[in-house]
């Protein structure tokens, strides 16, 4: 029966973006919601008859509950970030597969645990980074992977910005000291740090140094940073992110012989179609009246929103460990962590006065 | 006669850049070309010839003969920047209008001997940065001061870089340390800082950090460079410049509730027509599937080339001054030396292994 080879996944919290996610594994082909959990029952019921779950699914007053479910394959984890360590380290244990929001810690050691847990057990690990699953994030690749078209990378910037609302900028758990301590740098300076890895082929930087005009809150939660990244081969990148400027997430890269533009990396303008501006080899005419080789949009079309391809691609590599003995995935983890050290480092620049922070592989 | 109300224009050089400004001249309703001169008269006949010079226009071998000819009224300066303070001072002192092509000096305190002698001889000066005068640029402006529309400034990145072909790099006057000494960092990153203080309204930052990345040539000319620019109120902007990567020129400015974009800002894609992204209050749909509020393309036509407007209101405020006793406007000479003075930061940053310069008014 085809349904049994459907991943099951059961939720541990109930926090917005899960909204979003359990109508990804409703569209993807390979999932189904098993289950979710959360320390109220009712809100837990609620969320369940909100957001499609099958009338099968379970409903559970606790965490621990959905992780003893026999019959929860994987599990989706969109708690605070200070919680990750806890619930990804047991669900681990309890042989789930994990699927684990964005900042995945809230430093890089405590995602080493994280890690260590689920090889350990044998189970995979991704995070809930969108965009790295939309086809408009494999075209752009190509074309900065293409010497004759993008040649050798010189430059990457990125921002990524919302205005948080006065009720955001108060009550959000994402400015809050003891559930998403990273503020800014951790939820929307994730993507940046992500954006920028990826167009460097996930190269660490040698040195990154934190701008010094970052914005706290009264409770010390990062409200908006940035910082400029330096490799080794002169490569530089820089970013921006803030609760307080109006919504933008650009990714620029820069390359000897194209550039590439994009507005809306993180969350396309439209969920079935999205776009980038591609330029090569752009100069002027004779008369230097006008560019030739102008940026050229290209546009890219998707039945399947990207965080249900995210879904689908996570939920194959469990099957394929589930059905066929494969084994876990590193390249998940791998960048996970890759992301994690760089916004560390950020946040280790920014508590040193600005210094700069040297990375190792 | 209408004819003797056009402002009468002597060039001394006949740089690249010479070309598409005698166009600018001939096209513009108040100018008209009235004289060349090079260091070579041959040269200099062949330049009139080529680019539209009048039956009537004077050639000469020589740039003093210009600025000695007293039917010139203003002279353009399109010379190496290191010959701007000598032929600048000397149009000034010989009453002659001086409209200097960027970056205006070598460093501000050559410009400052510049505006005294433009001052003490009542002469106009203003210089060669065309996108000032595009259409585009004051619609940009009306967002960007719009509260309801744009907010309060929060960030501005700017990016101005294209590839030099191998003869460029070898042969280029603003590679060539006794020529453009500035390389890159005067030519494109002058753009990019007049961008930057444009946004700002004019308000200098208060520190300049350059980025760790600046590239050199075996004579010390800086093909590439960056900076971070900070304000005292928070407002952050970075800039990044060079020889060695694909035609991009980039404004992005964020504020708490728009944004604003341009990837065309030094010389539009088109010469009749430009424009830039403007978005306010971006924001989700409900289910969090696509923007609302997404960033709308405004176009804005022009039938004369914005460098024919600058000429236009160059020779429109000399010939306030000429026939209408007026003043000299301020306004031009004091953003140059704004932008020079932002320029002049970033050089000492690099040659202070990147420590922080401190701006003062």
């Amino acid at each position: 029966m085809a349904e049994t080879t459907k991943i099951r996944f059961g939720f541990i919290g109930c926090a917005e973006i899960a909204r979003k996610v359990s109508r990804a594994v409703a569209l993807a082909p390979n999932a189904v919601l098993q289950a979710v959990g959360s320390r109220s029952f009712d809100k837990a019921h609620a969320f369940a008859a909100a957001n499609g779950f099958p009338a099968g699914a379970k409903v559970y007053g606790s965490y621990e509950a959905v992780l003893d479910d026999p019959e929860v394959d994987a599990v989706y984890v969109p708690l605070p970030t200070s919680l990750h360590l806890r619930w990804a380290v047991l669900a681990a244990s309890k042989k789930k597969h994990v699927m684990l929001e964005k900042p995945v810690a809230l430093n890089v050691t405590e995602f080493d645990e994280i890690i260590a847990a689920c090889e350990s057990n044998g189970v995979q690990l991704m995070d809930g980074t969108m965009w790295m699953h939309h086809p408009r994030t494999s075209k752009m690749k190509e074309f900065l992977s293409d010497v004759n078209r993008f040649g050798q990378l010189k430059s990457i910037s990125s921002n990524f910005t919302f205005t948080g609302s006065p009720d955001f900028l108060e009550n959000d758990i994402r400015v809050k000291p003891d559930l998403d301590a990273l503020g800014a740098l951790g939820d929307e300076g994730w993507y940046c740090l992500r954006a920028i890895l990826w167009v460097a082929d996930y190269e660490l930087p040698k040195t990154v140094i934190a701008l010094r005009s970052p914005v706290h809150n009264q409770s010390g939660v990062l409200l908006a940073c940035g910082a400029t990244l330096y490799w080794e081969d002169g490569k530089v990148a820089t970013f921006y992110c803030s609760f307080l400027a109006n919504m933008t997430m650009d990714i620029t890269a820069l390359g000897t012989k194209g550039a590439l533009h994009v507005h809306d990396f993180v969350i396309p303008y439209e969920e079935k179609e999205a776009s980038f501006l591609a330029a090569t080899e752009s100069g002027f005419d004779e008369g230097v009246t006008k560019w030739i080789n102008q940026p050229k949009p290209h546009v890219i079309k998707t039945d399947i929103p990207q965080e249900a391809l995210m879904v689908n691609e996570f939920a194959h590599l469990v099957a394929d460990i589930k059905f066929k003995n494969a084994k876990p995935e590193k390249k998940w983890p791998t960048i996970s962590r890759k992301t994690q050290l760089v916004v560390d480092a950020v946040k280790a620049s920014i508590d040193r006065g600005f210094e700069p922070v040297q990375l190792q592989e």
